[in-house]
């Protein structure tokens, strides 16, 4: 379900011929979440993002990661569709001892009273909750880095067929792709990978290299730091607010990479040269 | 203030050296909303959004478009920016007719009910708040549609140094391009532009073709329809639900807009080839 066909007009300088496309699919998901406060139980609409269907799962799984609400697979008490399958409804109910209430307090004074201030208080709102990614002595080499862009490629069955799909890859130290998932938003894509490595009981990821098709953002590296992330290498460049938030956090951040070249604008150690 | 320079270290087959990159700046801006409750004054924070900091104002007034909160200048009271320039946020006082409780109820309505249930749910409630784009027999010829790759590519000054902003234009009947505006999200470049059309007076876009250099979804789309603008074409792709929201709004869709050629997912009535 990553892609769709659609007929369409194509016009060149020879002229114009009608053809059946392969597009991104996109369709609207809502993430239901159901929590306990004491001994009652209460549920309300977590989020709604538009994104490609298909590991609906692993998005909501993601997005509790990335938002600081979940760490491990055993605070999620049950995940599952919605409705009659192709769903676009995921309930995620979360275990009892996940405080939840706390956390959207916390979320809505900080909406309200601190964020949008300054860049600094973002930052300092992710080092705050960052998990502990324990002894932290994970090195890459450069020519391991370097071979990223040729083996994303060989896994991104979407973006071949449409061009409107992004990546994002879980590599191990080895520098063997251990997962890929594609959408049409970068973001959904690392929710989904950084969900996976939840349900596999793989998070924190302390020696994974998160590669992705896109640019970098504040976000992807929040995502990133909240999985416990040493490196973030993407085939666009970052920008500053990405650059600013890597470095406060602690992690390698690596953009324009490509066949030969790539840039290092954050933690450069951890990159043997 | 599109740009910030970064020291950081590239390496390629010939080695390392360190130099000083020029990226897209990103910072987050607060929309703070006041309105009116019968003759009380009210006031919320309407958004944080991840932004290139720069023409905030234009950012605020779109996204109110976008909204469907307002639809004409008037129907903003004030719009400024808080606290010491630069600043990350901006203020918006809206006019006493317009009807901001009514807008909150139903979208928190939409929300929890609707959206997320199907794409074809969300589409229905675009075209249900559709400004009146009076009578419509605009059409353009395909030899101006292949002009506006070079036309925009002169225009996109932050792009050219970073390769990370994307940019949105305003191009008239005529060709010309009237307006461009760049921020590392898309969907914020063409607020960014609505916003400025509004300002100006100049909404809804009845003869205004939208050219962005992002691929196409359907928030995008949305966006397009509130400004009343007939045409949406993009430098990359669209999403399924792109096109299928163009084909309900009756609004033209290009993709993959490029020197010689494009592609008609929507509205091919309107092009001239």
């Amino acid at each position: 379900m990553l892609v769709r066909r659609y007929s369409m007009k194509r016009l060149d300088h020879g002229g114009a011929e009608r053809v059946v496309d392969t597009v991104a699919a996109e369709e609207p998901l809502e993430i239901r979440l159901t929590y306990w406060v004491k001994e009652a139980q209460h549920s309300q609409n977590l989020a709604v993002t538009m994104r490609t269907p298909g590991h609906d799962r692993e998005l909501a799984a993601g997005l509790l990661v990335s938002e600081g609400i979940v760490r491990e697979r055993s605070e999620i008490a049950s995940l599952r569709g919605l409705g009659i399958e192709p769903s676009n409804e995921v309930a995620a109910e979360l275990s009892r001892d996940v405080d939840f209430e706390s956390w959207r307090v916390e979320r809505s004074g900080f909406v309200s009273s601190s964020c949008g201030v300054c860049g600094k208080r973002s930052r300092e709102a992710i080092t705050s909750q960052l998990p502990d990614r324990g002894k932290d002595d994970f090195r890459v080499d450069a020519s391991l880095i370097q071979q990223l862009p040729a083996l994303l490629r060989e896994r991104q069955a979407g973006f071949a067929q449409t061009g409107g799909l992004h990546a994002a890859a879980l590599v191990n130290a080895g520098g063997e792709i251990e997962a890929v998932f594609e959408d049409i938003g970068r973001h959904n894509a690392l929710d989904k990978l950084i969900g996976h490595a939840l349900l596999c009981g793989g998070l924190p990821l302390r020696e994974g290299i998160l590669f992705l098709s896109s640019r970098s953002s504040f976000e992807l590296v929040q995502k990133t730091a909240m999985a416990g992330a040493p490196v973030l290498a993407t085939v666009g460049g970052p920008s500053s607010l990405a650059i600013e938030s890597a470095r406060d956090c602690g992690i390698t951040l690596l953009g324009f990479v490509r066949e030969q070249r790539f840039n290092i604008y954050a933690g450069e150690w951890r990159i043997n040269s």
